[in-house]
């Protein structure tokens, strides 16, 4: 029997003697090798937290002082602790426990969280309400990364917080490494101050003026020795946050429980806000984590032993990688081709186009905002920025999406990935609204790919497309490999059509009825006009392709003689493609049957991709049935 | 001839010998002040950099030398020196001079703008740009206020601009004074670095333990005097902004335009990322405006000689004092009530709020991201938080209404401001677009108030609201005063059936065609009803009152005997309530003709609202034209 096997809520922890938590720390760092080498998950981040989160549950009392986590991915000793152990095994799966923190989950899990910067804010809403209300809530306590602290919104956060003078915690998990690498000057700032860079020239400055003087010169020096670690801690870590208005502490080693413990009991009942920086080390306690930490981020089931992922790749590649590929062959031919990624450099596929093109790979850190504008005023500088950006995060440019890119036609090319339904990561990251948000901005272009190889001419296309702003959305999946060798040879031999890489596309003649297909959903729709073909039912089939404007020739040449139109997209009904074509076409599907198919409006849970299509009538299959319905149903009336 | 009548040109500012450039900016404050007494306009900010313009342009080289202006509207005697003097005197106004930087006005307005904490974003695209293209451009200047450099997003291009090293020059135009006061911690560091607060308890330190030395003391001392002046400026003013990656200069007087003179011709031709930080005064030189600057941020005409505005107030207040009255009124009698605006207190009525309930009351600064999460938060402590926010603003707040609001069900109260068409301010400040992004965010219920009283009830109802986030937006429009007295009454009186407020109604029956209206529109279907009328046309009229979800009884009640159905909204047809409704009744509109009357999708221009409303066909007399017509139209065919 473990002292793990006796921990199943924080009590528990709390009956465990000081000086056993290193060994609680290490079987819990075992049973999620052990887990999640089998399931996949979100390793590294998680092996560098044990001895954090051990440390907070064993002096704070949960769920009464509130943890308020950033990002939340890792959160899985949290939730180990906090009742979930039993269900670590099923994380990130259909129906199982979610990867991040999740109020229907446990009383322990105030927040549902995903996206980066927002555990400040939060905190400072509770104290403040705290204080307003008179509530009975313990200690506040953030727990932020020193990634998601140099996001925008934190920083506003950090700003109000300190102007407020309101008391929490926040601690700052430092892993020196965000998601791809560190970034930006606050990280440098951090790391500079541990070094003490400042202190260190400020004393290189002051050392020089001591030796200059004649009699005082060694007596001074004793002196300095003394003076000097003071002055050290007043100047260096001390100054960004303090300055801020906070109390600053640390730094601490984020792996040394029993000191964390230690210094934890020292900061219940705060009475300003005040910031305790920890240094971890993503993969901690596992050396094939800790040597690739970027490949041990997010991963799928591995060999425990050597680290060597079990699921082979089939030889395909994400869409991404097709995103990045294309992308250097074409940068290699023109030197305008810049890309921008904030902060998601190895998911957006851009490894290799960074290591070709240093001086043309931005990566603005998490920093949605900014990276929007700059690449609209690379733009106006006559470059072709290519913003890639996951859907989800987009949500945090809109505005500069409108306000300085689009206002001034900038013609900034919008690589959209993560479209849709992106599986285990869930609610938080589905791209669910883009179509929805992106139709209403004037002077925008929206196109959607279907498949890797329009993915690529797209790309190809907008390279060249310099009327205005860009932007194609894909979904999350993968194509063969060889796909993209395919196309460098093709595009090198012509330069074919290429409007005609944007026009909507009849991919099959039908008679009765016809399906107009968004994105990814294509290949769902030409299997359910498979699947009727059976039952002598004559889908036509049209991939869309353009969503803004729509390609209206094609869309009035298919449905003028089809009594059914439907519609199926990889997005919400509200603002979809469905509702826009409707809207467009609406004198045109007079006296005809119109349905879109959509994912519904609300929040969509986490699961396997074809888990939740099927969940939500979306699969081949369900499309067919309800087609067939449809029809019926209509022509027995 | 005054000297300002010789220049039409930067190059003929050139011309003018350094000497005389007080003389110069004293005819610039002077003209800028006779003009706007007369027109209203920005006149606050732009008294208070018309010193640094003038230097700004006699030292640069525009356009060949890019000046980014962040907000832009302080920008005044910038155009009045690049050939728009005399187009000021229609600045604001329907095809007159914007109010704003906009390139389509002139070849040395590089970026249209209008939000907070763009440009610093900006001039890295560009400094990055010359660096890749080898461009010609010449220098790169961000001009920035202290309010803008505090947001997020302008945080997050510090950070990045910091961590390349690139060179451009950032003016920090430090006036003390956002546009209601000085918020968040970023100003008190700004502000406590040049009272050199840090340095005094540095000092204060450092003295005590000299003084602790019996024989080197007083030869110390002799030597710290020396010392300390170069240790000041490395510790304190340096600091934040050389951690970051920038080199610091400053502060210097923004209203001395010799010592800028001289200061700026130092920085042509940068080798890295530096900051020339500027303390100015809004409404320099105009004693009304220095008194009292936020009254003169945006004015209207107003007497020259004792600042008294001209315009009478028609004893009517604009909604947003509606809005400030009626919350102050709920939270005198709910203690959990608490608002929040992102630096627009003032423009929101939230004067009085302020002064009554300081404790519930937060002004986050130009950070809107932080103010949705904390609102969130406030709201899941078991607050009633309103957070007030203009539409145009409420852009940048996207992502965290999905993530930290709506994916929580958590019930905020969004009270949108400055929805629809705006006015004088334009294309960057139109809340156009937000029926379009709201309306795709699952849990969301949204409303428009087409009237204070509509407004006033529809706040009473919010409050109560607990089963998630809701949503008003309202028109920049304004109502006599008194109605909120007659409100305050009633709801004293009584506790009228709360639902009713937010169900749609028939305000008008007719027989063949309803218009369905949203928001400030109902009042133009109402006129239009009457015009028409006239014409024995008998058209009904709907307020639709709630947008999200729609009132689905109603409205089929009223399109069920019609066969023209109509809506008009101020809003653009994308993703606004025309096509939602439409899509929503698809199968209640079968053969029945409908047309949706909105803005088109396009941005459009600054101007007076009616005439705005006018140019689009969305005023009484054209919508009416356009209802007679369709009808007639179609009962010919």
């Amino acid at each position: 029997m473990t002292l793990l096997d006796t921990i199943n809520s924080p009590k528990d922890l709390k009956k465990i003697p000081l000086s056993q938590l290193p060994q609680v720390c290490d079987e819990i760092r075992s049973f999620l090798l052990h887990t999640l080498s089998q399931t996949g998950g979100h390793l590294a981040s998680n092996l560098g937290t044990v001895e954090m989160i051990v440390a907070l549950h064993y002096v704070f009392d949960s769920p009464k002082d509130h943890f308020i986590w950033d990002v939340g991915h890792q959160t899985y000793t949290h939730k180990i602790l906090t009742g979930r152990k039993n269900k670590l095994h099923t994380v990130r799966q259909f129906e199982g426990m979610s990867g991040f923190p999740k109020r229907e989950e446990s009383k322990h899990d105030h927040y549902n969280a995903g996206h980066a910067g927002t555990s400040i804010s939060q905190a400072i809403g509770e104290a403040v309400a705290k204080k307003i209300s008179g509530l009975k809530t313990g200690n506040i306590i953030s727990v932020i990364g020193d990634a998601s602290i140099a996001s925008g919104m934190a920083f506003e956060a950090i700003n109000h917080g300190g102007h407020l003078k309101i008391p929490f915690l926040v601690i700052l998990n430092d892993n020196e490494m965000s998601i791809s690498k560190n970034v930006g000057s606050l990280s440098y700032v951090l790391t500079s101050m541990i070094n003490t860079s400042f202190y260190k020239s400020w004393r290189q400055k002051w050392t020089s003026c001591i030796h200059r003087l004649p009699i005082v010169g060694p007596v001074f020096e004793r002196i300095m020795l003394r003076f000097r670690s003071s002055m050290k801690s007043i100047i260096t870590e001390h100054q960004f946050f303090e300055e801020l208005g906070f109390r600053y502490l640390g730094p601490l080693d984020g792996h040394n429980v029993v000191k964390m413990v230690h210094m934890l009991h020292r900061l219940e009942n705060l009475d300003q806000p005040t910031i305790l920086h920890l240094i971890t080390k993503k993969g901690k306690g596992y050396e094939p984590a800790e040597v690739d930490p970027i490949k041990f981020h997010g991963v799928s089931p591995f060999e425990k032993t050597t680290g060597a992922t079990r699921q082979n790749d089939n030889g395909k590649w994400p869409l991404s990688e097709f995103v990045g590929q294309s992308l250097s062959a074409m940068a290699g031919k023109d030197k305008k081709i810049c890309v921008i990624t904030p902060a998601m450099g190895e998911g957006s596929g851009l490894t290799e186009f960074e290591k070709l093109f240093p001086d043309r790979f931005f990566d603005t850190g998490i920093a949605e905002q900014h990276a929007t504008t700059f690449a609209g005023a690379l733009a106006n500088s006559g470059l072709k920025p290519f913003l890639c950006i996951y859907s989800t995060f987009l949500q945090r440019g809109f505005d500069q999406l409108i306000h300085d890119i689009a206002l001034m036609n900038l013609p900034v090319k919008l690589v959209i990935d993560r479209a849709g339904i992106v599986g285990g990561d869930g609610e938080t990251h589905h791209g669910l609204y883009d179509i929805s948000f992106l139709s209403g901005i004037p002077n925008l272009t929206l196109l959607s790919a279907s498949t890797a190889q329009e993915l690529m001419q797209m790309l190809e296309f907008m390279k060249n497309f310099d009327s205005g702003p860009i932007a194609v959305r894909f979904a999350k999946m993968s194509a063969p490999k060889e796909l993209f060798t395919e196309w460098a040879t093709s595009t090198r031999k012509s330069n074919t059509s290429k409007t005609a890489t944007i026009k909507s596309e009849i991919l099959l003649t039908g008679k009765v009825a016809v399906l107009i297909a968004e994105g990814v959903m294509v290949k769902n729709a030409l299997e359910a006009a498979e699947i009727l073909a059976a039952k002598k039912i004559s889908l036509e089939v049209v991939s869309l392709r353009t969503i803004k404007p729509l390609d209206l020739k094609t869309l009035r040449k298919s449905i003028a003689n089809k009594k059914f139109v439907f519609t199926i997209e990889n997005h919400v009904a509200s603002g979809g493609t469905g509702f826009y074509i409707q809207n467009t076409l609406s004198k045109e599907l007079t006296n005809k049957t119109f349905t879109a198919f959509s994912y519904p409006d609300e929040f969509i849970e986490h699961g396997g991709i074809n888990e939740l299509q099927h969940k939500f009538g979306l699969d081949a299959k369900s499309i067919a049935a309800s087609i067939e319905k449809t029809i019926k149903h209509k022509l027995k009336k």
